[in-house]
């Protein structure tokens, strides 16, 4: 059985996102150095489908993220803001035609929609019934890989703070955002073990499990 | 010339103390777990004039923190909140007679007061003019060694956002508290590099040095 986890980037003042994020810019002000790490990775451009790029000591972060992920959960605004309204049929997310997923996706939502199959083995499912029920159908989806909690910092908190997360990574950049959106904002807090650091360019990727989970 | 640092021991959601701090529990709710992996080693007993203690990855950052200290700087809480009036001429703070330091201490207050000698070179200097007169008494005093700004999360964020630090170091804890004292609350940002990781038992060292200086 798989493990319930997700990863993601945080400044060294415990933001995931700067100050006055908006459609325009989603991840705030000064939030773009928070994954600059990451861009330029040939593991992150092949799970885009692009070329090139360097291979360093944050390859194998990417490349575990990604191995063994069987579903994918995010909240609405992760699948796309969008142009229109969210959810018109005409509206595929922002993650173009082949999303880097190759999983099913669980979106939270509270409109109801039929699946959103993409190219690439990502079919996108839109659960009404919270978190609890997205896990459940995320896990059934998933078999024996893991469940990955994709994003926002919203949707992971609130599966921390239920206690449905097994095991996350945070990747820790040298960059003091003042304000902006934490992760760890007032959840209730699991004990949690170290179980691996990894210094990298620009980057430390921390690996924490959950205590008495997984 | 010696550069001015702070080291500091940080839960994983960004505090350097849990809630509902006072006298009685400075450390506030859950803020023991900080400082658990410091307190079994031999490199910190000897400075505290203990012995026995493990010797692991912790212990390199332990003698580093102590090695070529000039100077230390606090605020008046980390000095001693004390049984009667603090700045009584009795009062000696909560050090001990011989207190750890090792350096001349200057402390951040409002209360003039003669120089305390103490054993084993750690004098204490009141200074009632403010962070800068602190810091310019603490640097003719190391000479070439360094300034260390040794708390609490107050001081060193006034340091902070003053752009007075060089550099500093983060123990990285694996514990959520949840709420308490932030260290990076709303200071200015300064751009730091990461300059070196330990991975050690129960906690993650993490040093940064702050852009352009040093």
């Amino acid at each position: 059985m798989g493990v319930v986890r997700f990863q993601i980037s945080m400044s060294l003042d415990g933001y995931m996102a700067g100050p006055r994020q908006s459609e325009e810019n989603p991840l705030g002000v000064g939030g773009l150095a928070l994954h600059q790490w990451v861009f330029e990775l040939e593991a992150w451009r092949r799970w885009q489908g692009l070329e090139g790029g360097v291979v360093n000591e944050s390859s194998q972060t990417i490349e575990e993220a990604r191995a063994n992920a069987g579903a994918t959960i995010m909240g609405r605004n992760m699948f796309g803001g969008g142009p229109g309204p969210w959810d018109e049929p005409a509206w595929t997310g922002w993650w173009g035609d082949e999303p880097p997923f190759h999983t099913p996706v669980f979106v939270l939502t509270h409109h109801a929609r039929e699946p959103l199959e993409m190219k690439g083995d990502t079919t996108f499912f839109f659960v009404t019934e919270g978190i609890g029920a997205a896990l459940a159908q995320a896990l059934a989806a998933a078999g024996d890989r893991d469940v990955v909690i994709g994003g926002g910092a919203d949707t992971i908190g609130q599966y921390l703070a239920a206690g449905l997360v097994d095991a996350f990574e945070l990747h820790l950049v040298p960059v003091l955002l003042g304000d902006g959106a934490r992760l760890f904002a007032g959840a209730d807090t699991p004990s949690v073990e170290q179980v691996r650091v990894i210094e990298a360019p620009g980057v430390t990727h921390l690996a924490y499990r959950v205590a008495g989970r997984g």
